[in-house]
Parts: structure tokens; sequence; C-alpha cells
């Protein structure tokens, strides 16, 4: 079948209309929802001479064999969060499919190397708060002795919910064998950020992953009667968090792309009548750029404890998590400029905030690299997600095209 | 018998250990360790020709009948917060019950006025969260259709606590007729806050209890991811109340005494990976001079509004309480100056940032004072609450020396 972009979102309506409801898109990972979802994808199979199976991460591989043993890798998720959009992981996994219609299509069924879909699971963590789990399990990079005694907020533990569907954490690390023979991955994604609207423009060339450093920041001032104590006699442990939550501001900006986030802020006791005697904040930093990424660990670092000596307090820093940017693989990067270029005219270079399935295959080695189609309103995670359905269209073209730059290339 | 200081601060530590365990002073009103407390107090009325009665609001009132009928009130509380200090309260009426026994002996049991030394009821409010309760009742200031539905944590109703303790809300307006022949009041108290000991001076003449505006502040700004939501596309909620929280330091420190407290900060979502949507602040602002706190609250909603239009977000006020400044009496301020400068040397005149019994007094149109004693690291409500103990007997001979004067004065 010749490509056909309107037929993938005509397959995202009915998704959307099989696996919604009022609230948007309920495929979370584990759920009896999200197997209808895969179940509907494998039913999309049926015309086409491949072959499919889940790996030993849950991950399902649908593979069209070429001449040549390997193999261009096109990734997807099926999986949203709780009362999700429609495009999010969905968009990639069916323009993936569609490309490899074409591709079969084109070659009479026997592509030069092998075309393999695959829809990794659990990208979103919804259940369990651990993200990119299949993938992590084909990059050799799954944690089983930390996620398996995850339990949901019913209480049910990770291990036995995987379990209900067919898949044995045990045998996690079985999944890098899928690593065999791949040569190069692909991955279409919405922007779920507000820059390309912003830049007028419908396509990215993601250029990588952000590093993350994750953090609680702990205040530690005197908790003191609001009326009795002078302002001159505080140690206000809220007044040198305020400072640090407009200081990360600054040192955000120094840089075209970072982002510093304070997104919790709590006060001990709390209460109206009492200066707060302890605060804890969070704080996310994330910059494509390592050396960028330290600088600003480093500063806000610094302006914490200059603050804390400001207001007379001490602050604690305590790690949650941190990862390493992920610079996708230049020739990569160079060919989706190319294919963007030829269909839709100027690109835009961007790195990635949210972290992706892509990323992991990053990490194992293999040339990577994603596409981003402009999100509305830069709203995602929420029913509201939407993209113009013009835009989608010319994705799944543009990305078509990076399949066959990256096929002729290897 | 002649005035013995000594015997007050013996009193206090014989009360704290009958009422007070290794977390401190239990006596919270309406709970048995409180009717303990006022079991032992009245038992060291034996020696003294007084009569005493609760009124209808469980307020103690000791009388030593005077040529005059005409009355000096010298009130106290015995009730504390659950793991509270040992002064705080207690200070007041065994310091009263000093000055007493000394009238009484000075003018061999008759003295030209009548001598009326009070317990109020619940100062602290630690249970119900109604503080002044026995005072205000007094005052004519009573909120009973309000407070009688208030609960516990364990879910008993205030009116049938008050009921198990033999007070009947209903009768409350009743607690009005003590007010007859009253001439005068004077209450000594522990500062509570740092100002004295910092000024290296043991007593100071209360000018009276600041006014005070009690407000929620919620921000609204936008949710947004924080990984793909640039610096420059953010509406933080967060920032804009950041930015008020530095603010109302430079607000209150126009003002000699003022003081404006952020005490809870509340961020919603409140995770570490999304841009702050809403953020709820709460906000205490207190002076003694009506002018002063109404600009401060006027210029505090100035610069709300101000931060939110430069964060692009919009703020809402909420009013939780307020109350106005109460003045001392003038009259009674000279007596209290004297007092302390004829005992102690100079005195320090500052206002109460915490409200006191006699904020309800001087509300009813009695002349009032108070003289406060150092606090030691102005720590109050707490197990550590301490002041020196030749401070404390400075304080009674001063606040003997005052009641002195406001005899000779009525």
């Amino acid at each position: 079948m010749p490509l056909d972009p309107k037929r993938t979102v005509a397959e995202l309506k009915e998704l959307r209309a099989l696996t919604g409801d009022a609230n948007g898109a309920q495929r979370v990972a584990w759920t009896d929802t999200w197997l209808k979802a895969r179940e509907w994808f494998v039913g999309k199979l049926a015309d086409l001479p491949v072959e499919h199976h889940y790996d030993a991460a849950g991950n399902n591989w649908v593979t069209l064999p070429g001449a040549s043993p390997k193999a261009l890798l096109i990734g997807g998720h099926l999986d949203s969060v709780p009362n999700g959009g429609w495009l999010d992981g969905a968009l990639n996994l069916l323009a993936a499919l569609e490309v490899l219609r074409r591709i079969h299509d084109e070659f009479h069924g026997r592509p030069p190397i092998s075309i393999r879909v695959v829809d990794w699971a659990d990208e979103e963590g919804a259940r369990f708060g651990r993200s990119l789990l299949g993938s992590s399990a084909f990059a050799g990079n799954a944690t089983v002795a930390a996620d398996r005694v995850r339990t949901d907020r019913d209480g049910v533990r990770m291990d036995e919910a995987l379990r209900r569907c067919g898949v044995d954490m045990d045998r996690f690390p079985e999944a890098a064998r899928e690593q065999n023979n791949a040569a190069a991955y692909i991955e279409l994604h919405i922007e779920q950020g507000p820059i390309l609207e912003r830049m007028g423009l419908p396509l990215a060339v993601v250029l990588g992953t952000k590093g993350v450093e994750r953090h609680t920041i702990t205040f530690h001032g005197q908790e003191a009667h609001s009326g009795s104590t002078p302002m001159s006699a505080r140690r206000d442990a809220l007044a040198a968090c305020a400072k640090l939550a407009l200081e990360i501001r600054a040192i955000a900006g120094k840089h075209a792309d970072a982002v510093c986030t304070m997104g919790s802020v709590k006060t001990f006791p709390g209460i109206v009548t009492a200066v707060v005697g302890r605060c804890e904040a969070t704080l996310d930093q994330r910059d494509l750029d390592p050396v960028v990424l330290a600088t600003m660990f480093r500063e806000a670092r610094e302006a914490s404890a200059r603050f804390a000596r400001e207001e007379r307090c001490t602050v604690e820093w305590s790690r949650i998590w941190n990862i390493e940017p992920i610079a996708f693989n230049p020739t990569m990067l160079d060919l989706c400029d190319q294919a963007i270029r030829e269909v839709a005219g100027q690109p835009h270079h961007m790195p990635s905030g949210p972290l992706h399935d892509a990323a992991e295959v990053s990490r194992a080695g293999i040339p990577t690299v994603m596409m981003f189609v402009q999100s509305l309103g830069g709203i995602s995670h929420n029913k509201v997600e939407d993209t113009n359905q013009d835009h989608l269209e010319l994705a799944v073209r543009a990305f078509d095209r990076l399949a066959s730059k990256v096929i002729s290339s290897l």
C-alpha cells in the first residue's frame, strides 16, 4: 500500500474511540484497556507478511524481514497516562505502521534491510512510577530488583501486575537479545511543548534528550511566633527558599534551551501564626549539554548556600534522581534534517525535555534520532492534547522520508 | 504576708511538677489536668479571707473586698498549649496571687478598693481553636453560635466538653456581670519574643496588642511540563508567590514594630516534574497602629497584583480573620512606666504581637495595661520556654508596685 497519512489519523481516532473516554486516553500499561489496544494493533498487521512477538519485557516486535538481517527499528508506545492524550506514543506507533506498509509496498515485501516496528511496554510509568520500562530492559538498563516491589495505588505489586500480563520480570534481561542486528532507530513524537507552535513550524529534528538533575532542597531556619518575633530576629526558611525559586530562573536563563523548575514547596510547621522553620523544595534542572547541566547544578547549590547564609539558615541537598544528557547520532540528525527540509521546509533543531524510549535505545549504542511534530498549546498528558491534522499528515510523510534515507544509508 | 517573689517562683515549679511532663506543660483547657491545676490554685487561697466563684464562662474570680466596691482586676490563665511552657499564663496568675497576699497584709485584710484576681478560662484555644474564650465572654464579645459546634481532634464538640466541666455555653453572656465595679485591669506576662533579651532589659510597658490582618492568597498560573516548557513560556504561580514572600519584608520594614509573615505555602500539583499551576500562601500582618496595618494590607495586595501581572498569573485574596489594634490606657501606661523605673530602671515600651486576655478587657472599656518580662531565646509555647529567675522576681516586685500605684490612683 502506498503511504496514506490520512489513514494514520483515522486509525488514531479509531484507537481513541476504542480506548478513551470523556476524560481522555485510558491506556495505562498493564491494564485491560492497554491490552485491548495492543490486541487492536496486532489486528492491523493481518494483511502484512510480518512476524510479531512479545519480548521478555513485554515489548511487541513486528518484523518485516529484508534482504539483509540488519534492521531499522521504528518505535512507539500504546500506553498512556490516565486521562491522557490521543497522540502521545500512539502517533509514533501508527506512523511506524504506515511507514512499514509503504516499505512493504515499495519493495514488494522484501526490503533491502529488515524493518522492525516496536511497541514499547510501559513508556509512561503511570501505574508504578517507573518510566521507559520496556525500552530500558531492551537496552540492558533494567532495574528489576528495585522495580519489582513497586506498588500501584491499590497496593498491587509491579511483578504481580506484569505476571498477569504474561511477563516475568526475572526474564527482563533476555529482552536485550532484540538488539541483535539493530542498525538504527527512529521515532516520531509530538513535541509536548509550545516551541514549534510559537515559531510557526510543523516539525523539528530532536537533538537528543536533556540530562536531568532532580533534588530535594531543605532550608532549616527557626520556627517562631509570627506576632512576637521582630522581622530582624527571624531565621525564615521560606525567605531563603523564595530567593532560590527566583534565582533558578536566572541560572537557566543563561543557556538557550535549559530549564530549571521548582515544582513543590512545603513549609513546616506551615501555619499562619508561625515563621517557617523548615522549607522543603524540589528542583528539576535539564539541559542537553552536560557542561551546562553541571554548571546549573553548581550555581543552584552555591546560590542556595548564599541565600541560607543571608537568612541565617542552613541548607541540605538530597538527590532524587538524575540522568545524563543523551545526544542523538550526528549522521541520523543530518538525515532527519534533510527529510524535514524536503517535505516541509525549514526544520527547527531542539533537544527534548521529556525523556523518550529513544533515549534508552541510544544508550544501547544504536544510532538514533527522533522527529517532533508541533503540539497545540504545548499541552500533553491531558485529554485536550492535540495537533493540527495537516501537521500530523506532514509528519507521517517526513517521517517516512526519514526511514527511506536511513535505509539507503545503511 | 509581705511580698515574696521567691514564693511565686516556687509555686510555679510546684505547678509544673503537678501538671507537666517530659514534654512540657499539659494544662489544656477543659481537660482533667487543667481542672487539677485550678483545684490546686484554689487550695492556695485557704489562708486568705477571699470569696471565689466561677462565672458563667468558667472564669475563676477571687475577690478580696475593699472599703470601696470599686475593683482592681489582676488576671492570668492556668491553661496552656499542649507541650507548653511553665510561665505562659501561670506566671501572671501566681504573681497576681502574691500581690493579693501583699495587699491583704498591708491593709490588714481591708484594702481601700476591692482586689479581684481572675483565672481566665481557655486563653489559648488549644483544644478547639478559639482563643480568649473566657475573657471574650466577660467583655461581651462571645461568639457562642459559631463556637459551640467546634470539635476537638477526637470529634468532641466544644459545648459538650464545657458541659462536662460544669459550663453551659448558653449562659456565657452572664459572665459580663463581672464587669460591675471594674475600675482597672493589670496583667503580667512573659514577652514570648526576643526583644527585651536583645536590649538587655528585664521589663517592658506593653502599649497594647497589635491588630491582625490574616489572609489566604492564591496565585493561579498554568501547570506545565518541567521538561518541555521553555522558561519564557511559563506562567509560574510559585514565582509570583516567591516575590511576595520577599516583598512583605520590605512592606513591614518601613514601620518600627510591624510584622508580616508568610507562614504557609502550598504548591499544586506540587510535583517535581511540573511548573506550579496554583500556589496558596497565608499572610499574617500585625501592627499597633491601625493606619500602618491598613497601609501594609493595601501594599501587600498591590504587590501581589503586580507580581501576578509580571508572571502572567492571577491572584485572589480571602480573609481568614482580622482584629483591630487595641491600645492600652494612657494613664495606666504611665503608671506601669513609673513602676518599672522605680524597681528595675529603664523600661522598654513595646506593643504585644500575640493577643492576650487584656485585649478583651480593654475592649470592654476598662483601663488596662500589661507588663512584659524578658523571655530567654524568645521561645514560648514550648517546654524550653524560660526566664531568668532574678527577672521573674524583679517582675513580681515591679508588678506589685504597679498594683499599688493603680490602687492609689483610683
